[in-house]
């Protein structure tokens, strides 16, 4: 497929090499692509400029989220959460129509060193919903957003049938969604789907869990698993 | 030890016939007696009247809360989490002084029938840190909350080894609250202490996505597993 992938951060890049190595078209969207190639020296995450990182992964082109809304059948979203919806208004409204969008995001507030973070939006909505209601057209699927980028694009990295969670409206849209996971290695019986786009409340929500543990372990490798009778 | 329950529900029940069983003195704590004692009918979940539970379980008195509170050495919260301050508020301020109050409350609000639930409070702070700012001087755990009752007291319904959190700011309350796990059948390998009491906001907020998983399988007898690499 053509695949575009909004969000040249490490989510990003991780998503963007392992759709490549699956035998996709895949184009980067950033917001202006010469200031995201300009850029020099690691990034706060210990990331290397993005055109650096293209020279190892030089399948993947560059563009500015317009012209990759447009190439795209799929679209992946990989920015934060607070500007996922401003990524998306980049696009053509005609662009995103009928489109899979695949939202990773999430909405984590960081306050003061030594607190927990917090979330907007939260509880009686969520960045999934938001999206979905800013582009009734586009097909928004919420999944990965509890997974570390390492792990999203393989899951045999962590032992056992861990879970990824997904949610959306469109059935057909979250079929497309379960096979690019299970390209990425996941197993059809570790996705859990649960239900229309509101229950990414419940998954984004569940990300101050996440994050508490990420910060307990020192590493984000690791994932739940559903445990049954 | 000397164990007041708080709410007569089926969490209260369930934790109170446990902890007899393992060899506690329990007593229940209710905001009046003769009025839970007349209850006639099972109640919206199918629970039996409590006079009746009583009958099968003779070892669990049924007190004021305030009396309740005076006679324990440990109290457990099992109210619905909307109510759980205005409960403890019942005990003497006094009586709550240096005692370990394990919280296992959720704070669950019920919208129209196929809308998800929302939280109160949520986010920015939690039932467990909202009942450790109105009793300073007791020593908040909140646990459980994640798990349903039949599993709190009995992991071993649930194949592997699945997780329970703990948080609180107490060391020597948590470890009195770990103990009491590992008397319900946790073993400590399956406790995650999270940290401090502001930590029950991501226990609390994880709530929602249990919530979901009952829905979807029919049943609250499951639970989640930390997966590493």
């Amino acid at each position: 497929m053509k695949i575009a992938v909004i969000g040249t951060g490490m989510v990003g890049r991780s998503i963007s090499a392992k759709l490549v190595q699956v035998g996709h078209e895949v184009v980067m969207g950033t917001r202006d692509v010469q200031k995201t190639l300009a850029q020099n020296g690691t990034d706060v995450f210990g990331n290397v400029p993005l055109a650096q990182w293209q020279g190892g992964n030089n399948k993947v082109t560059l563009k500015s989220i317009t012209e990759a809304a447009k190439f795209a059948e799929l679209l992946f979203v990989c920015t934060h959460g607070s500007v996922a919806k401003n990524a998306l208004d980049l696009a053509d409204f005609g662009d995103l129509k009928s489109k899979t969008v695949i939202d990773v995001s999430n909405g984590l507030v960081f306050g003061a060193e030594g607190e927990q973070p917090s979330l907007s939006p939260v509880n009686t909505t969520s960045i999934g919903e938001k999206l979905q209601k800013a582009f009734p057209e586009a097909h928004i699927v919420k999944t990965l957003n509890n997974i570390q980028h390492t792990v999203m694009v393989n899951p045999s990295l962590i032992e056992g049938q861990h879970n990824v969670f997904m949610s959306g409206n469109n059935k057909e849209a979250k079929s497309i969604a379960q096979k690019i996971l299970n390209s990425f290695g996941w197993e059809s019986e570790q996705v859990i789907d649960l239900g229309n786009i509101t229950y990414s409340r419940a998954m984004e929500m569940n990300v101050l869990l996440w994050w508490r543990m990420y910060e307990i372990l020192g590493t984000g490798e690791f994932n739940f698993q559903l445990m049954k009778k």
